[in-house]
């Protein structure tokens, strides 16, 4: 496990407990690696990136999507013909393009938490959720289904998808949520009532639709703007088709147009509900979406 | 209790079973009003407005934001002078101007739930919620502390506040969210993978940032166009600050501007530290906001 983060640190958690692998960890930042050793995340700490994949038979790279590409040629090179690497960031097109090596499959797990660095890391962390895979092409599928079967036994659903298809849905459902969460806190803290206009502190945090849609405001910078940039071309058609709709939405109030906005409203729940049916699986069941309060605030 | 909703339901049941009142309810959907008889959310259903006022110490209407100034009128015309009224809407401007009656007092509890109707009624509903009181002003103040120790007994946290300042609050924390949230599924479902760039179906509530975004997406039409018109202004504002943040954050994209985009995620991450400190009520001491995972999806 190359960068022992939450998410390298718990790869190597769930690692060792369920499969009894043994796991070498290195990380540039020596108090994060010695605490994963501490944690038993790792087994072994390695000085150097060559020394850590030597003898792996996996390798995973765990750090920012910026730092990914030219560590993957280290680790490539210092690797077996018989390994297979994978990393675990949040875009996969350039990653998918730079890096031809068929022992190398891009991966991303949707997993993370409210807490940050290998002390944050969870055996359990993976459990049912979707690991993205975006193999290049040629000569990759025995590595894809080894890959595959690593990822069930750390408890997740390996999903193949192509990396272009990847990317623009994560602009959708994963990069746009984070921007628009940063848009909410910035814009609830200028709404504020003034001191006077309230008995006491106005318990900003208290709208519960505000709290579920701000929990990821402010996410770690150096992490976040490397996603954004690697992305930026998706991001930007997103954006500007989140502006359309805002305009739209803001030209029926100023309308009083409530055709158009029941209408707008009716779209946004059948949206959801094909969502919900369409995380079903293979089976293509439909599954029903939950239903929303009509007085939720 | 007028309106014996998901709202109306659970404050009847509060009362009921943490007051031991004797609730009459009354609703023009007969088939809720029975069920809400069925549930003990009432002891007695009442055919009109003005029987179930008529003994009452207290009068909640829980309605749809359009419908709660006719309503309150026949309410406060029929009932006793020593009678306390309140409704729970959304958006306080109008109801405050409109009402001049010293006996109603305009509330709000932040409470929801992902069901609708009586039949998602919950005892436990308010404990802990805020609920906003906008007082109109004059010769209220028995009544406000009346009521507020009603809400107490219900569970809730009674917060007064001016009738704009709630509003211009709503506007970015409750309206906007939602707004929001229909918005994220919309695009969701349009940056959907084709048929054949994925293996299976997509999995698109499977990232939780989006999952969480996205809980309110598609509530009730008419209650929630009732609230959008209700404070069209305000919320028109919101938009506009929205999408003039959104054209930034596009054109900070357009440049790979990393120094921009770090600074404005750093903004949010100190908005959000200061919301959170924000909540901790009358004693001022400061919350720490909840850690962001820097990896999370």
């Amino acid at each position: 496990v190359l960068g022992v983060g939450l998410i390298g640190g718990s790869i190597g958690l769930a690692a060792r407990r369920r499969l009894g692998a043994r796991v070498v960890g290195h990380d540039p930042d020596g108090q994060a690696l010695a605490k994963a050793l501490e944690l038993g995340a790792i087994d072994e700490a390695a000085e150097g990136v060559a020394e850590a994949v030597r003898a792996a038979d996996y390798v995973f790279l765990a750090v920012p999507v910026g730092s990914t590409i030219a560590l993957a040629r280290e680790a490539l090179a210092g690797a077996s013909a018989d390994c297979v690497l994978s990393d675990v960031g949040s875009t996969k097109r350039r990653i998918a393009r730079e890096l031809a090596d068929p022992r190398f499959v891009p991966g991303h797990p949707l997993a993370g938490a409210e807490t940050s660095g290998v002390q944050g890391a969870q055996e359990e962390l993976f459990d049912d959720a979707v690991w993205y895979l975006t193999p290049s092409g040629q000569g990759q599928s025995t590595a894809v289904a080894r890959l595959s079967g690593l990822i069930e036994q750390l408890g997740a659903d390996p999903v193949p998808i192509e990396a272009d298809a990847h990317d623009r849905l994560m602009a959708s459902v994963s990069h746009l949520p984070h921007v628009l969460a940063n848009l909410l806190v910035a814009q609830a803290l200028r709404a504020a009532p003034a001191p006077g206009a309230v008995a006491r502190p106005p318990m900003l945090v208290a709208n519960p639709s505000f709290r579920d849609a701000t929990r990821v405001a402010g996410a770690n910078t150096s992490v976040w703007i490397d996603i954004y940039l690697s992305n930026a071309d998706l991001l930007a058609e997103a954006l500007d088709e989140a502006i359309r709709e805002l305009s739209g939405v803001r030209d029926a109030l100023d309308a009083e147009d409530a055709a158009a906005l029941a209408a707008w409203n009716d779209a946004a729940r059948a949206a959801r509900e094909q969502l919900a049916g369409s995380g079903r699986g293979a089976a293509g069941e439909a599954r029903r979406a939950p239903a929303v309060s009509s007085e939720d605030s």
